[in-house]
């Protein structure tokens, strides 16, 4: 494979603490650390950590998508009901079109776990050439939403023109239909 | 527990031929019966009829949140896809983020009684410090919404910043994560 | 049954291939075949292949509600993530109000047959006194989806002013609530 089939992987830290350094950044760690497992292809990841608000992920997932060219994007925090939980809103206003089926079935399998799921306010849209999507804001709770979620992924990089993305049968069945 | 603890709910059905005294409101009062089963902490509840409409709901809720203080707010009744059924896009109107989970989750449960339950078109929301939730205009649908949703509400009203409500753990099990 | 009682069913295929005529719309005959093992009331269709875009989706849907006065009008084609997939928004556009339980019971029916089911955007709303659904673009997945939603439609049609529409009660179980 050649550099072009290098996924460049973009995890943004939606977090007025962990900005402010009151705390360090955890949860973009677990997310390389579950890309890691699962990705077979070339990617490399760039990490960062921006305080909540709607300017701030919006510009901070624009610049992932626009200038560092991540075919991807996760961000993490910030899908909560609280005032400065802001990321889905940041979310729509970077995209040009929603996927709201990510948002269910996450909230689906969290909600197996947890009453509270239905809380969260994650979604996903298409920016460009760009997928991004909202995980939640802890470790185990990234785990299971990534775990539901990751099979439709490298199929719906394919369709907005990305390079062809390679998982682990084992952790991850991705899906590809026949053409 | 001090006179600031207490919470106040509003309870809003929105009806043409209620507020037009044809019938009576028989969906606040039942709303208002399964509080006084669920609440353990004090509560008082506001219960208001007006008729349908994207204006007349959204002016209801808007006093109910702002002006009578109201942390949580249910709606009933305006759900459907009939022309005067307005009171989604009237709680969208009222709110400045969405909780798509709510509407998500009943739909869900509505849907193992009835295959009409994809008709409704309830959803959730915060306006500053108050929760709103459209729940079905039946008390029999209302019960099995408010049976799934609210073991989620307590810690809902924690993160927006209301008065801690405790539930008979018998009928709802609320759930707040430990921090 | 007089004619006003036969049900004008819309059918639009979004597709840049079948409208270019590089291939026959294949995915119009199956909503047909599908209606004709379903409905037992009076119903003709009328079948349109639109290039994929917000304006000639729209423009499809609008002239099939307002000229041709269908009360239902199916859409196939343009779900999906990839550039030219604009249904959904093509639909918000002709529609006044949405309803989200459809598209929500379509991915989760879909989700049980193929991991990329989340990845359709599907939803439904209403034109004046025209509820129009998007389906998938696969004949198998068609038909999937509208075994799950079907039950759902005669009283949807009822509640926006349509004239009744019966179904094969062996086929389909359509749902009328007492009143």
């Amino acid at each position: 494979m050649n550099d072009h089939a290098m996924a460049v992987i973009g995890v943004l830290n939606a977090s007025d603490r962990a900005s402010a350094g009151i705390y360090s950044d955890e949860n973009g760690p677990a997310i390389e650390q579950y890309l890691r497992e699962v990705l077979t292809s070339p990617w490399r990841a760039i990490l960062r950590v921006v305080p909540d608000g709607i300017e701030s992920v919006r510009d901070g997932l624009i610049d992932l998508a626009d200038r560092e060219n991540c075919g991807l994007i996760f961000t993490t925090g910030g899908t909560g009901p609280a005032p400065r939980d802001l990321t889905p809103e940041a979310t729509m206003a970077a995209c040009s079109k929603l996927l709201p089926g990510f948002g269910e079935l996450m909230r689906a399998v969290s909600l197996k776990q947890v009453a509270t799921a239905i809380l969260s306010r994650q979604t996903a849209g298409i920016r460009g050439r760009t997928l991004i999507v909202n995980l939640p804001g802890r470790p185990a709770s990234i785990r299971v939403c990534l775990d539901a979620i990751f099979p439709a992924i490298p199929y719906c990089l394919d369709l907005i023109g990305q390079p062809g993305m390679a998982t682990d049968p084992v952790r991850c069945k991705a899906f590809r239909p026949k053409t």
